[in-house]
Parts: structure tokens; sequence; C-alpha cells
């Protein structure tokens, strides 16, 4: 059945992150079944994210103004450095941090060609100016490692406190069901009791 | 933080089928990721598919002509009586049915209100002249039983033949895991061999 328009909104559906074939149908025929206003509603809200959301000129966190919230009333003293605003949002969740963030939005990544000049390092750089700490929050990944020990490289000759998040078994998971990565890492950062 | 139009795209995706908060979250920041006139195709085949699509006059098929394709060229000695148009779809992937579809958009749910009126019977009695067979293909829930039941005591007395696609064990699948209603109306269906 040839069904142009839904076909291209299955195709539009089917770029998100995750979403299949099947998926991408069933989204786009359930918009079939909804209130026009709420179809214009959604369409305008696509093109309004797009507009409206830039990044935070300090720190390179997604926003809607010049400056994002967190840079203009926390601490600067303390600069927790991310690979992506999504990751902002997961540790502001947990609400202890009073620090401000820095956004690398990406890490170096050789096989995928990505070097230090593709990410926000320049702009860190800039900004050491009266901060006391770094606290690198990047993925305990190969590329995540990697870029902590370039930018530990850096800022420590600088006479700047350098830290990273700890990584180890999660809370309330059991060690028989922990990879042998995680268990490696957490025996080696084991700390005095 | 406070990002109000990425709060409001987030609200509109997980109006989707099947989208939670976290997966309507992250495709609203994938949209913040994607090239803008991506972005404003999105926005429009949203707007495409509410306009451009209506229900074929006769079957109630989706379609964007008057008629849909199966109506305008397929035997219209057969009628299969399903309850959406996405089953038309599923059962015209098999490729081996020839015929015409009724869609009833629904089926008689007490419960959920739904009575005979509020589903396409009508405008199924309206075009039998000149049917041999009509073959219901509606889900196994009581729902579905209801509306089968109904629809052979309207049909059948008019000399019209009224079929019933199996149920039973799906190909491929082992006897050991089948739930009790599909064995049971397995059973009961067994065939000579």
């Amino acid at each position: 059945m040839k069904m142009d328009s839904l076909e291209a909104l299955a195709a539009c559906f089917k770029r998100l992150p995750g979403v299949g074939q099947k998926s991408a149908m069933r989204y786009a025929y359930s918009i079939i079944d909804t209130d026009g206003d709420k179809v214009e509603a959604f369409a305008q809200a696509l093109l309004d994210v797009k507009h409206n959301i830039k990044l935070c000129k300090v720190c390179g966190n997604y926003t809607e103004d010049s400056l994002c919230e967190i840079c203009t009333c926390r601490d600067k003293s303390t600069i927790c450095v991310v690979k992506a605003p999504r990751d902002i949002i997961a540790l502001e969740k947990m609400g202890d941090y009073k620090g401000v963030y820095h956004c690398l939005h990406g890490t170096i990544d050789f096989q995928k060609g990505i070097s230090v000049d593709d990410i926000r390092v320049k702009e860190l750089l800039g900004r050491l100016d009266g901060v006391e700490e770094i606290i690198i929050a990047l993925d305990a990944d190969i590329s995540g490692e990697m870029t902590s020990a370039y930018l530990a490289g850096l800022i420590k000759p600088l006479g700047i406190k350098v830290s990273r998040i700890a990584h180890g078994i999660p809370m309330g998971s059991e060690i028989e069901y922990t990879d042998e990565m995680t268990l490696q890492k957490a025996l080696r950062d084991r700390k005095d009791l």
C-alpha cells in the first residue's frame, strides 16, 4: 500500500536513537489518530527545540539563554568535566554537587577521528582562573580514560587539583554479577576502613 | 534546569505508544543534535500525515486518495473484516489474500462503552451485494469474540458464507510454552489428518 506521507514520517521516527522500523511505523500510525491540534503542537515543539536551544557560552551545556542556569548562580571554584549535556542532567539529579560544569561534547577517539581539537578543551583551559579543583566525570571506556589522562597532564602542572569520580561496584549490585573490568577497578581503588 | 522547549517536546514524544519519560527525553535531546533541515522535514511530515491521510470511503483503510489501493483493484466477492488498518498491513505482508477488506475501527466492548453503533458495522452491511464470503480476522479476546458472533448472526441469514481465521499454536512454538487459552482453542479446532 502506497502511503507516502506515512512512510516519510516513519523514516523520521526511525532516525531517533534506538527506534527500529516496527516502532517507527507504530508511532507514525498513532499520529493519524492524534487530535490535529496536538499534532500541530508536536511539529511546533520540534522546531522550537531546534531554534531555542543553544550551548551555554561558558560551559557548553544546553540552554535557552546565553548562559545556562548553573553557570549563573553556582560556585565557580570547582568544575566538573563531562562528555555530554545529558551527563549534567544525571549528576544534577543527585543534588549534591554545588560547583559548575564543563561539557566537552565528546572525548578523544582516534578510531572515530575525534582529536583534542574537536572537543571543548581549549574552552576549558580558558576558564581555569580561580579554579581550585577539576573533577573529571567521563565514561570509564578507552576514550574516556584517554581524555582523562590528557586533561590531568595539562591541568595538574598549573597547580590545580584534578580528581576523578570513583568507579567500582554499583550500590546494591552483587559481586557475583559484576563484570571483570569493574571488579578490577574496584579492587585497585579500594579504600582503607 | 529549566528548558521549556525541550520539556514540551519530550511531553509530545511521551504521548507516542509505549514511550516512557526516559526515552522521551532521549528523543528530545537527539533533536538538538539533528540538522535543522531534517528537523523541519520531521515537523512537516507530522503535519502531512495528519492532513493527507484519510479513511477509504469503502473499506475504512487509511489512504491518501478517496479509495484505497486495495479497493480499486481487488476481488470484491470476499471481504476480510479487521479491527484496525494496522491489521490490514499485517495480512497484506503475507501476500496470499486476493480479496478486499473492511475495517471496523474497533470491536464491541461494553467495559469501554463501545457499542455496535460506534464501529463500522452499518458500512459493512451496505456493501454485501455480490459478496460470497466474509472472513472475520478479529483478535481472539472477549471483545473480538463478541463482535465475531454478532457479525455472524447478522450476515449468515443473508446466505453469505461467514468464516473466521484459525486460532491455535503459532508455527514454530512449543506446546510446552503455549498458554492455556490457546491450547484449549487449538484442541477444540483440531483437524482430521
